[in-house]
């Protein structure tokens, strides 16, 4: 397995060796260019943020594995990067994308990745995060490549997804969702995934630092003179969601959920995506609002009856944050953008569940055959010095005298 | 109570459809200033990052109700910004500002509900916070009409004020006080705040962002030119703070308080925001000593003495970051701006002074009558699944008297 | 102490006030160049969360001397910057630089003292730390001197170290290990550091703080139509040491070490330093894993038995992570950068390896004079309120039955 993944690499190596012909198309002269790349430099900053600070502690929430969590995210992000630049100039189109934008969309990519893995968290070895990616990414590009740029001619107008409610959030979850019914086992579906006061607020860490960056995640690639517009939106979508999911959860559980309040607070930057540049204030305050509420309904009522009924776990409940709001997303954009082609967005959205269903579900024959986990959601199987809790122990009793 | 947070919801949503037209006047055609105006987005990001990660960890230094912190953090964000919007679409001047601009001015309210925040935080429930925020926006609204724009015609001149240390910080802080006069209980003024090792190193984490980014809330609304020179006038006052809180909190107290260090750091950045863009780096740096000096003071001299003789609780100190040093920073910019309108700046002090306590007192009656948390100060009242932590269970059990 | 302490400050505040005239040459008029500096300014404010969030955190894995790692940190920082620009106007050459490019000039040379201290950290008083700043800013400002503006014209030729591979990174590691070289002693050197799951936790997001910003860092002074590139160049690197860390922790100890995650996972971003902005992303991203193969092999091997061979201490490790990566970095410009000019290349690292270690010798014989911490790794010789220990020994014990 070692030298399949060291073999990887080497190609890896080899293609990007490749891939110096993507800086040829560059080299701006005219500054106003420049500038204008140097903002979405900034803004893939603030994404990359997200990816590693934001989606990382948010599932840190999962008190035993936060370490494997953190690495886990790491690993995935620097797989699914490089990956996606070697995919775009081994695919390049006739008008290739500009350095930066191939950033952007390498850093979608692994976002959708990410929200993929929070689906099997705790229960793949930390190789197995490698190849999900290896898995994952010329699937998420075949799914992009069908919706958005006209692929096989399944869809023939645009469908409208700015922000990736679609292509990124719904296409991650659902793959995630494929990938986990192949693989949950009766160990790992009995046993309880523990948090604590500590873990609960690195999650929430996780989710602000989302919070924060989300507009610019929405706003990357869309026109200067648009972005304070599309930032605005997605601000104000978040704060629906905010609001919504803390009634929500009280209403729905009598007391406030942590876990609600990290998770469901974000359901309204994912269902802005689609239209976080064609909404007007209210409109995207209003997506928000029925965004946190039905993601909050997800955790609180259906989490539960789901995982009971199909014995199938979705450790990060991304069902509930991307999956039903991303789509949530895709169908509002009926509604919200004008002139839009109701069959092309119906489309896209089906191509991309059926697409995100069937290649997920094969990742996860694929992954399973790697083997699985003794114990579930824990960072002693694979971390060093893990006599950790007990260390702790150990140490304290052994300065008892001192202190 | 529920029904009518709905109802404001459900109004402000109606209000928020009003708002479309707030982007009428958009939609720049000349690039730089659409590049201008995403250099301005792009500081509101980091201001966003201070309002929720650095705010809100800022205040999880209370130990058990850190998941109460940050949730609070969350609504009262959540329920400004969009408030503001309705103000400013309901209230438009005759020359409107841009939606970028109108998002900071959205920020900087939120931020002084923030501070505010801070004096009673802990002592009320979830559902208070929010109805502060709706108590909070109009009244920091007016102040902010009656200051800068010439409101009432009580002010002729130009207060100098740019990055808020008046209208701001001092507003926020004394509004807070004032709430807290209104609100403190005898049991409440009996318990103490505990905070750990754990919930001091958060308390730095919200107190670093808030440092790192702070340049970009006082260059927030500076033009393109005199942004590097506010920026290193902010830093250099940080880092005046900074110095002469180590020595303050050494000197006053014989050892480091963790607590001087996350908060009294900060107080440069209050003292500058007056004259963040007209000082030059020595004014700057001397002026961050001076405010740290006060801050250092305040935490460590006056807020014991203070507490005991007035049997009021301001939990997190915001007289002694954000009431005195913003005070400071309003005078000093008598001495540092040259041609500055002594009798509007002096005015302009006494005016914010005055409304905060004034709204500041009758909000606390209004929210004292919505009753009071039984056991402040913890989150186990309000929240879910506290059987998470041995630790929380041996806690809560020791605490059976009270709870 | 103190007093003299205290006559520094108020030489610094002295010649700040001179400082004044920085801002003399400044007031761009043409607004393309206002944009461009707002850019810069931009990726300054990335550069102080790497400073502050960044090397503070990653510094916490100590676990019993968090609170004092942070409280250095934001000592350092604020000792080193307003010395840097002291000296700027000290020094001013006859084309000074702008007031945006002399603070991150400034924040390279608070990032090289950072790394500095991570060689001695937990084994000087506070006071320490300071004095560290204001010996080790003048021995910085010699080296970028000698090695990038042709002081005493010792090279002839450019040098070829955008992102500072070497007079940022492996001068501070080398000025650090010369520093502790002097002060190691047998009770520092038998006193083990302890981490564990929380300390780890707090690590790795100091870890990814600086994974995330490391672009801007190394792209703070470049044209911005070379941005793009750099950050690209950057990323892959990251990406390709992340990889290669994971692999080779694996494969050198047996499991996953989160020291090795938290740490080596950056020498790719440490490495690119000298190429960042001539790199093509093949050649970037095997820099980065072959940096992250010798970073982790210099902690899983090398860190062991050095210690034991010197009886000297690096407390982070920063000769793995800084020192060597750092040296990579330059000697590997000879292969990747076209026309360098070599004599210079190889002149330009010697000498800053000898100024460093020559400085830092002396600094540290200096440093030593002023005496030595009791205990060495704690927050409890300098902070107050030390009954947090107390209760993390109560709860460890009430759960023991558990555990």
């Amino acid at each position: 397995m070692k030298n399949c993944l060291r073999l990887m690499l080497l190609i890896g190596m080899l293609l990007l060796a490749l891939c110096s012909g993507v800086y040829a198309g560059e080299a701006p002269v005219a500054s106003l260019e420049a500038l204008t790349d140097v903002q979405k430099y900034n803004r893939a900053i603030h994404i990359m943020a997200m990816l590693l600070v934001g989606f990382g502690f948010l599932m840190v929430f999962v008190r035993k594995y936060g370490r494997s969590a953190l690495t886990a995210t790491y690993l995935l992000v620097s797989v699914s990067i490089p990956l996606y630049f070697v995919k775009e100039s081994l695919f390049a189109p006739a008008a290739p994308a500009t350095i930066i934008d191939t950033l952007i969309l390498a850093e979608f990519a692994a976002a959708s990745l990410l929200i993929c893995a929070g689906a099997v968290l705790g229960r793949m070895k930390m190789q197995q995060y490698l190849f999900l990616g290896i898995l994952f990414v010329p699937c998420y590009a075949l799914n992009e490549w069908l919706v958005l740029n006209g692929g096989l001619g399944l869809i023939s107008g645009k469908v409208v997804d700015t922000g990736g409610s679609i292509v990124i959030h719904a296409f991650g979850a659902i793959f995630g969702l494929a990938v986990a019914a192949s693989m949950t086992t009766r160990q790992e579906y009995e046993t309880a995934i523990e948090s604590d006061e500590n873990s609960d607020k690195y999650s929430l860490l996780g989710s602000m630092v989302l919070w924060v960056f989300w507009p610019s995640f929405c706003a990357a690639l869309v026109a200067p003179a648009d972005v304070p517009k599309t930032g605005v939106n997605v601000i104000l979508a978040l704060c629906g969601s905010t609001l919504a999911t803390y009634f929500a959860s009280v209403k729905l559980r009598g007391k406030i959920s942590a876990a609600d309040i990290a998770n469901a607070t974000l359901a309204g930057g994912v269902a802005i995506g689609s239209t976080c540049d064609l909404a007007v204030p209210g409109s995207a305050f209003m997506i928000g609002i029925l965004a946190g509420v039905v993601s909050t309904f997800g955790f609180a009522v259906i989490q539960g009856k789901l995982t009971d009924w199909s014995k199938k776990v979705d450790t990060c409940g991304v069902l509930y944050l991307h999956g039903l709001p991303g789509l949530l997303g895709g169908v509002v954009a009926l509604f919200v953008a004008s002139g839009i082609n109701v069959g092309a967005q119906l489309t896209g959205i089906m191509v991309t569940v059926v697409t995100a269903a069937v290649t997920g579900l094969v990742s996860g024959k694929v992954l399973a055959v790697m083997g699985r986990r003794v114990a579930p959601y824990v960072d002693a199987e694979e971390f060093d010095g893990e006599e950790g809790e007990e260390d702790v122990v150990m140490a304290i009793a052994a300065e008892e005298p001192i202190a």
